[in-house]
C-alpha cells in the first residue's frame, strides 16, 4: 500500500502519497498558519488529506522529513530551529492526529534514504549526501542503512568547525562550515560586503538592494574577479570543498550526491566541490567514487520520508 | 570453540587464541624472517602454532588484522605499505596453509572490533577509535557494525588533508594528517629542526643525536616553551584535535577511544585532542560522548581479529 510523506520547512509543509518504487502519487503543499505544535500539526493534516485525496487511495503509515535535530527512536524534535521548537513530540502528536504510525527523521536523513531508493543511490549501499542550502546538510548511508548515530545526529558536516573561534553559526557556536558556506550565512556575508561599501560590483548587481543579495550575487562578483567578493566565496568554496572531500576519505562511499539550492544555482561552486573531492580525498577513496547530483531534488525528502515508513 | 587472532605488522607476526569473551588463552611472537608473501605466511602459520600449542585446545578459524588497505570480501591487501605489498591474496594463501577459514581486515578495524566486544567499547553500539601511532588511523563503528566503506577503504582519517598542497605524506600524497600528526611525521618533523639548529632544547634532550628522538622528545620541547618546537607541535596537536572532533560532529558516537603509541606516550597531546573534542565538536555530538582510552591497548587488534573470526 502507498504511504503518505511529509517535509516540514520552516513555512511549509508538504505532503505527498508515495508508491513502494518511490512515484509520488500525489502531493500537496498547505502554508503555515501558525507556528504552536498543535498548529503544525493540523496543517499537515490538512496537506495530507488533500493528497490523499488527489490520490485516491488510502495510505498505510506515514513518514516525516523535518529540519530538526531528531530524538532516536521516540519522533522527539529536541531542537527545530526554523520552528523555534524544542522538544516537541511531533511522532506521538502526530500518530495521534491522522491515527496511523508515524515515523519521523531528520530531513537530510529523509533525502539520503529517497535517493538511495528511488534516485541518484539506486544501486549503491554506500552514499555520502550533501545539500547546502539555506544551510548545509549531509547525511550517510552506510552498508544500505542511515547512520543515525548514537544520539541520532550523525552527519551534521554543517556544524564541523573550519576556523576555531571564527564566525558565529545559527547553531550558537563559532566556526561551523555553515557559517561560511550555507546560503543564508552567503547572503549575510555578501550584505557584510555591500553595507561596508566593499563592492562596487556587487552594488551594481543589486542596485545597493540588500534584499537582492543571493548567494549567485557573490559567485558573481567573485567570478568578476573583485577582490573583497572573492576573499569570502573563495573561503567558503575551499572550506566546502576540503570538508566534503575529507568526508569521502573517512567514509569511502560509493557516490556523493550533491544537492540544495546553492549546489544547484552556483554552478562555479558545485565545480569547486567536485574538483576539491577529485584533489583532495584520498586516492583509494575516490577510486570507483561516483559525483553526481541529486535526482530527486526537492522532492528527496519527501518521497525518502514516505519510504522509510513504508 | 576458541578461535586465532593474528596481528600483522612491519617486523612481527603475532598470533593469539582467544575465546568468546575475548579472553586471550595464549599468544606467541615471531620476528620476520623475511617479507615476501609466501615467507610472511610461513611466520604467521609458525606463530599460529606456537600460539595453539600453548593453549592447549583447537581452533576452529583465523582473523587477521594487518596495516594494510584490504579489498572488501577478498582478503587481498591491496597495499600494505610496511611490507611493501601490492595486491598479496593473504587471506587466499594463509586459508590454504591452515587448512581453516581465515578473515583478512585492516589493523584499525580489528582494533575497534576487539574494544567493542572485549574493551573500552563493551555496551555502545556506536564508537569511533581513533589510533596515534606511527600513522594515524581511525575506524568507525556504527549500529554495531564496522563501517567499512563501498571499496573497505573507510576511517582513513589520517589521510584527511589539513593543508592542501602541504607536507608529503608517506600515502604518496600532500598535505595529509598523517603528515603533521603521525609519529613517524612527528619525529621526521622534530629531526628537521635539530637539522637546521633551530632548537637548543631539542640538542640538550637527545645530546645532538637524531636517533633519540621520538614524539616525547617534541612534546617535552614545546612544554619549554620553546618557539621553533611549539610550532611544529600546537600545529600536530591542533590538526589532530580538530579532525577528531569533527569526526565527533559527523558521526556522534556514544564513545570516543582514544590509543596508539603518541597518544599514550605524549600525555599532553592526548589533553589537546580531548579539549578539542569538548571544545569543537558540536554540542549535540558531545552530549553523552564518553571519551576513553582503549582498554586493551596493543591487543586490541589481536582480540579483535579472532572476535571477527568467530
Amino acid at each position: 500500500m502507498p504511504t503518505l510523506g511529509i517535509d516540514l520547512g520552516g513555512t511549509f509543509a508538504r505532503a505527498a502519497v508515495v508508491d513502494g518504487g518511490g512515484k509520488m502519487l500525489a502531493s500537496a503543499k498547505v502554508a503555515l498558519a501558525e507556528r504552536s505544535p498543535t498548529g503544525v500539526v493540523e496543517t499537515i493534516a490538512q496537506a495530507a488529506a488533500a493528497a490523499v485525496k488527489g490520490a485516491g487511495v488510502p495510505v498505510s503509515s506515514c513518514g516525516v522529513g523535518a529540519a530538526a535535530q531528531i530524538h532516536k527512536d521516540s519522533g522527539v524534535l529536541s531542537v527545530a530551529p526554523n520552528l523555534g521548537w524544542r522538544n516537541v513530540p511531533l511522532g506521538q502528536m502526530l500518530t495521534a492526529r491522522l491515527g496511523q504510525p508515524v515515523r519521523v527523521v531528520n530531513d537530510l536523513a529523509a533525502a539520503a534514504w529517497g535517493e538511495l531508493h528511488a534516485g541518484a543511490g539506486r544501486g549503491a549501499s554506500d552514499l555520502l549526501v550533501v545539500f547546502v542550502g539555506s544551510g548545509v546538510g549531509s547525511a550517510i548511508i552506510a552498508n544500505a542503512k542511515l547512520l543515525d548515530g548514537a544520539g541520532g545526529v550523525a552527519g551534521e558536516l554543517g556544524h564541523i568547525k573550519v576556523v576555531p573561534g571564527g564566525r558565529r553559526c545559527g547553531c550558537g557556536e563559532l566556526g561551523c562550515l555553515e557559517a561560511y558556506a550555507g546560503g543564508h550565512n552567503l547572503i549575510t556575508q555578501t550584505r557584510e560586503l555591500l553595507a561596508a561599501g566593499r563592492s562596487p560590483k556587487l552594488v551594481e548587481l543589486t542596485d545597493g538592494d540588500p534584499a537582492r543579495v543571493t548567494p549567485v550575487t557573490l559567485e558573481l562578483a567573485a567570478e568578476a574577479g573583485e577582490d573583497a567578493s572573492r576573499e569570502v566565496y573563495e573561503r567558503a568554496a575551499q572550506f566546502l570543498a576540503l570538508a566534503v572531500a575529507n568526508q569521502v576519505t573517512v567514509l569511502n562511499p560509493a557516490r556523493l550526491i550533491l544537492g540544495g539550492g546553492v549546489l544547484t544555482h552556483c554552478v562555479g561552486m558545485r565545480r569547486r566541490v567536485v574538483e576539491g573531492v577529485q584533489s583532495w580525498a584520498s586516492q583509494v577513496s575516490r577510486e570507483g567514487l561516483l559525483i553526481t547530483e541529486s535526482e530527486l531534488g526537492d522532492d528527496s525528502g519527501i518521497i525518502g520520508a514516505a519510504l522509510l515508513a513504508a
